[in-house]
């Protein structure tokens, strides 16, 4: 029996593999921050067997109220990922299962690989009406990959969407590729209208470099993006200074940042109430985003979500609150489950991959119901 | 050079072939009716040579107004279907291609073969949520296939679909398999809501022995079966028969029946509004059905269709009424064009088989939004 | 409960279905002929339920020494067709199975279907090294197709290799399928030699109009193709004169003509032992093809096959017979079986489709491997 | 404009990219050693741009005779990778292009990704007739899986294959799948055939750490796996240890080593023809193999190869030498050109991943043919 983790956004320390059903692991810290609670390994040699895995430090991760009613995702052939029974005890996570397969690959969520990245990156570019952009370099030296689909012209739109700000996110990037995969649907009438009226910036993975290592939320050396919004600078958040300094070039009308969400079972939406400035125009746009979205997908709600900042206390450092601040345009943060809607729950998969895309899929359909108003 | 339409479908009768740039065709009635307008042909021998084949007797199909604008559809692959230079001139429709390749197919509208539809079957109903039901068998001796989907309860909303009792009006088909691939999508929130909220009840081919047959719009006898709904017979109009006696024993709550027109560049829904007892409350849900449907889906519109009937003078013989007048539920005819979309055109495409999918899917949009108001 | 066989290759008829564990059924004849033994239809309505179909004039049939440890194919996905329990007792062929879907699909071997055909045909004539050549029209009135690859050139030796003169030997098709995918694979180096080589002149079925009758072995008129080589005419046989027309136009260095028998659980090739004026050098040759063959693919074997005619006693409207006789060349005919293959026996599938189609890629080892000496 | 090499078994250095047709690069040695000769990046930003590529230390390349007639190859797709202009003059490799992409991917052969690796791994795995073993680790920490496909018998062959010790010889990992990839076909004769009286012990890749980090010949620290099988150690390589290790326990009837060489335009087998105790019928054997291979294979030659060492002078610490000596088996290492087969040239692709996959697919009908001798 074996565990390892030396592959693309692997992450887990074994402390023993004695005995199958007292397995104990631990999650490596992001490089350069305490910040951890995503995992991704490979168990091997269990076929048949029961296992039980605990991961000894689950009670210090970044956010333990995580952990409550989450269940982990395991799969056999790399392709369906399914959820495995899962508890939380005592600042432990035990994580049981018996493999039907030799290899069992097991994860905090549904893993989104660098090769994926590139496979979606190299089929749009060969789009004709898609542009490649690198803007920029990571730290370790990652290209940041910047589609771009849309005409710019007179009285079209901007739109930026970033994803992944936070590389343990996923879901993230996967709602990213349903999107794209969408926005390039010719036969697909919503796509076709919204190509027509605005460009589309889009940054499928702002933290490769936290992809690659397996971080939860920080890039290279520990840098929380969404915290540098505000001081983005090419020592420690190059990634962020790239999009910003793009952005300078191409103005921003909506502003849409894909994240993941460890503890609430819900989809939603953050605002930037809080900015200075925030008006009661900002609140009915976001307002009526969230609500053409609910509209639009069962899957998405507006009753749970973030407690929303008093006026004026809004953290600029933040991407939503900073481009509502400096760009005066409609921001905002999408958050998805690492566990599940709770309004529309699945037993077998919890919130997946196949549903982020389809969330992601669904922004354009609000945001079309809301270009004109931008 | 030959050409042939000796298949699923095929249409066409050649009456000089010597001159490749005076081919002349003509179309075949339907059996047993005056009904012509659909053709499908495959040409071949002619690759790098340019073709002009005349159909002489256009001037008196059905819909010789269906000429206007017209451009037929042609493909090599059999995959890619885009549409060919084509007039409409002194009663004579007029094709012009140069083939690439040896053989080219060309029809009036993509074809939906047969063996298209079994396959649709076949892979539906090894979904555990899907039960097929041969209802009834045709004049010819096939199949007449009903797919349930969801499971019957209280509260739950009975719904049916049905598609091309026009046989040549293969955009339906098209659009019922949009539909009812996207409903089985395990990751779609809309499919997963609706199917948890009501019982689908589809029919992708009203019409096999027509379709089969290469008719425009009637049966194995001649019958336009969109002219039998108050007088089902097992003589002339088995199909509708097997669709009114299920019917009785489900109820239905909402009658959607989709087709394709010869004539408006437009997606449109035409409703019972002539028929007897219509009321205010029928005409709000009528047009809340087309107001959804049109947020969701840009190809659709509200603004061109049929001029509706007087009040009480609607023809009941025709589906939409009938099951108005006899059921008392929301019942539609949605209409697709034969050309384009005028509000949304595509030069290269027209109206296509993939745009009539994403149109079939949007319906469970619309239906999710009007389902509690059933 | 519901039977029908009103589809492409259909053919069953329905003397009662009454009782679910004595379904009885007839094979149709082919159409102006005593021949039949194919049969080809739907289930449904027996999900779940044990179903026992009896042919009760299985007797009577072409070849009843076929149905002796026969086994029906069936499938619910019309992808996947798997053996049935089948026994043949009293000249009646009993086929039992519980059904796990709403309709199943029952056939005397995997289908091959039109469309495929169709399909199949569009796929290669898009490939610049292939040339789509339709050289003539049934007596239904459908295309006879030749593919031809390869470029004609000074040295090249010219083969063709016909399928399916018997309709309901649908494994022919496959088999021819088979070749030619693997002939047009670019990466495949033995296709590459052999088309850098020879020119291949394909038809991958000799006989439409009997494929979508239902037929078993004749054509719409009921004529056997396969006794009409010394005859060919445009009345009864218009398929042969069709290829034999093309024939004497580009020689013949090699003919394949792919069968199934139906009784010897063997893959087998017949010579034209038979001919007169029959050679050493001929026999040299037809035993280096089974040969290399045999070496190539060890589903082939040498051992069992027919009885050879006593020389000069041959009969030359055998397509293999005539070939030899007419164009001294190397005639074979390839022999698959409906059942199994002894030799190399799959108790779930028997001899398959797919194991036809790799047969069918093997040719073209055993071509290259005699190529020169031809 | 912008290249980066920070991806899976990327190696470029970026000496000056100023100017688009003067853009000079280096490759990196492989990690503690001085071999280097593979490369691969992503140039971004060029579309449409004459772009020449110069990399200035070619002439101090492992190899620098294999930069003679050789051709970079590149991919916008990252699916299709085509050869690109190439020149070498006074120690320098110069490549010329205009990308039609935003971005280019750029290699000395077309890459075999660990992603791709993981994906062949797990669709094998659920197969029910292999088993996966992680026979050791690397000193990376990777895990060295070995497939294991065929049942332990009496009188059963014990093969094992191994590939991709020189981790920049990606074609031998492209010819491992499709060996595996026929091997688990139902449907082939020829794999149910060895797979019925052999065990295959298949180790795809048997350098993932060189691999990854884009080595062209060694391990993590520099080693040259194919010269430690005499000596093997946990602390210099665990990969052939590990190997050893798993052989010891099961024996070897046949080894076979898949490998590319940079100078030779040929696909040649190298024996152990130097090894002490080398007889005539192991020369029997190996010449059976070869002459087999041959037969079935034209991109397979005989003619070209390595020079034979003398009697009793081979290197034993080369895998195929070790394994004749050690385990008395055949044991052969197949050499593929980086460059082209010049017996079969192909002008657009030269040797490819898909021959590739051809030629480790054809091995099991060269096994076949002498399994019984082994």
């Amino acid at each position: 029996m074996r565990i390892s983790s030396r592959f693309d956004s692997g992450n887990i320390i074994v402390k023993s593999i004695a005995d199958p059903v007292d397995i104990r692991l631990q999650v490596a810290q992001d490089n350069g921050s305490d910040f951890f609670q995503w995992f991704h390994f490979r168990l091997s040699g269990a076929k048949n067997t029961p296992v039980r895995m605990v991961i000894e430090n689950a009670g210090a991760a970044a956010y333990p109220d995580g952990w409550k009613d989450y269940k982990a995702v395991a799969s056999e052939d790399r392709e369906n990922w399914g959820r495995i029974k899962t508890a939380y005890e005592n600042g432990r996570l035990i994580m049981s299962l018996t493999p039907t397969a030799d290899a069992v690959w097991i994860a905090y969520f549904t893993p989104y690989p660098m090769a994926r990245h590139d496979a979606l990156i190299a089929s749009c570019q060969i789009d004709p009406r898609v542009r490649l952009d690198v803007i920029g370099e990571t730290l370790d030296g990652r290209d940041i990959d910047r589609l771009v689909a849309g005409e710019p012209g007179y009285g079209k739109k901007v739109l930026w969407i970033i994803a992944r700000q936070h590389p343990g996110e996923t879901m993230a990037e996967w709602a990213a590729e349903g999107l794209v995969e969408r926005l390039l649907d010719d036969d697909d009438p919503v796509a076709r209208d919204v190509l027509d009226r605005a460009v589309f910036h889009i940054v499928p993975n702002m933290n490769p470099d936290g992809s690659f290592r397996g971080h939860l939320r920080t890039n290279a050396r520990g840098i929380n993006l969404n915290r540098e919004w505000d001081k983005a600078s090419a020592e420690n958040s190059p990634e962020v200074k790239a999009v910003l300094d793009a952005m300078d070039s191409t103005g921003v009308d909506l502003f849409l940042d894909m994240h993941g969400d460890e503890s609430l079972p819900y989809n939603f939406i953050a605002g930037a109430e809080g900015v200075p400035g925030w008006t009661e125009a900002d609140q009915l746009m976001l307002d009526g985003y969230k609500t053409e979205l609910r509209r639009f997908n069962p899957d998405f709600q507006t009753q749970h979500g973030y407690q929303v900042d008093a006026p004026g206390t809004a953290d600029l450092s933040i991407a939503t609150h900073w481009m509502r601040h400096a760009f005066g345009c409609l921001a905002m943060t999408l958050e998805m489950p690492f566990k599940d809607s709770a309004i529309t729950p699945d037993a077998d998969f919890g919130w997946s991959a196949g549903r982020s895309m389809k969330l992601g899929a669904s922004q354009l359909d609000a945001i079309r119901a809301v270009l004109d108003r931008l």
